[in-house]
């Protein structure tokens, strides 16, 4: 594991981590890196495979500047990416719809993280555990304390993946569409944002509990 | 542009649009692909520059069986997929997270697309006219008719990309978690699904609106 750089070191980019289009939405704290990561679902990795691209969405996990993936040992994709070929892992939140005077200023506001880098495969017990846990804790906070604990067989089948988070780059839009002064003088036409964002709804217990088990608190919470 | 298959015609999978892990979630129709693109609001796009993956949300539209990218024809990853080069879009919904009785087991409900080929940068006047109206109309449903179209210099700024749906593949994952029989007989851990879903939440007006501007139905209606 990479030790924790301060968050509000330097991204430190590369020239591919250098945001060329829009750099006016680049941040730069690793604390923002750090933020877009841990408030994300899933990310997609991408790898190269043959000469083609493959992006799929998958679970991931965070400790300090490290991220961690896991996945099935069959599966392709993680396959491809344990030989440390490069991949690219992005994560994305759509924060609302733009809704300019003129169909070229739509937009989005959103918050992304891209992460370029090759992935070593994790075979130190101690941190494959590790990064199981991050990965529970990121979908599922809570529940690394909570389930069953992976025994020796699951984790025969389970790949456990590290990328460093040395080179990446976040990107943020925030506020109102910006039109062309023309097309706000002219007025006549709409313009403003509709929020997005996710939610989580009533838990749906397991049918094979116990009628009326109530959620455990770490669940409750969300 | 592709004329439209029939939506419950298979989905024609290649080696590399057949899914391996976890078959059972496969679908092979292609109302099923239609479906799930068709509920996105972004998508990651996955080029490949140099060696590396790229992977980069972005928004799309759907005609039939194309779906239309734009972006500004400075964007390195649109112009490297505007060389033919192969690509990959996918559009994921994530439904719920699924919490199992053992960490392993643990997993989420989504929907998601695949869509593997190589981009054609469109050309003809009229295609490139309909192609930003679909990819328009999928982000803002209704705003090609109220926003001012673009004029000739903004149409010169925007590339658009066709990718064809004939080679693409839909997985998805829904119901309870499915633990083995041991950690359900012994109980005591709680299991079910939480379930997440993007909301739209009161339209923002552009500040530089005149006060009280209401929000037009198509804007209201999300």
């Amino acid at each position: 594991m990479t030790a924790s750089l301060s968050p509000t070191a330097p991204l430190s980019p590369t020239a591919r981590s250098t945001i060329r289009r829009g750099a006016r939405r680049a941040r730069t704290d690793r604390a923002e890196l750090y933020a877009v990561l841990d408030a994300g679902l899933i990310c997609h990795l991408g790898v190269v495979l043959g000469d083609a691209p493959v992006v799929l969405p998958t679970a991931y996990g965070r400790i300090d500047d490290t991220l961690y993936l896991h996945g099935s040992t069959g599966a392709g994709t993680l396959r491809a990416a344990a030989t440390g070929a490069p991949v690219c892992v992005t994560v994305t939140h759509v924060d609302g719809v733009v809704y300019a005077r003129s169909v070229f200023h739509f937009s989005m506001n959103y918050r992304s993280a891209v992460v370029h880098g090759r992935a070593r495969i994790v075979d130190d017990a101690d941190e494959r555990l590790a990064g199981l846990r991050a990965v529970t804790q990121h979908v599922a906070p809570g529940s690394w304390d909570h389930a069953r604990l992976p025994n020796r067989k699951e984790l025969a089948a389970t790949a456990v993946l590290a990328l460093d988070l040395d080179e990446a780059s976040v990107k943020v839009r925030t506020g109102p569409p910006v039109d062309d002064d023309e097309d706000v003088a002219a007025g006549g036409r709409w313009a403003g944002v509709v929020p997005t964002r996710t939610v989580f709804d009533v838990p749906q217990p397991c049918p094979l509990l116990p009628p009326d088990t109530p959620a455990p608190p770490h669940v409750a919470a969300r």
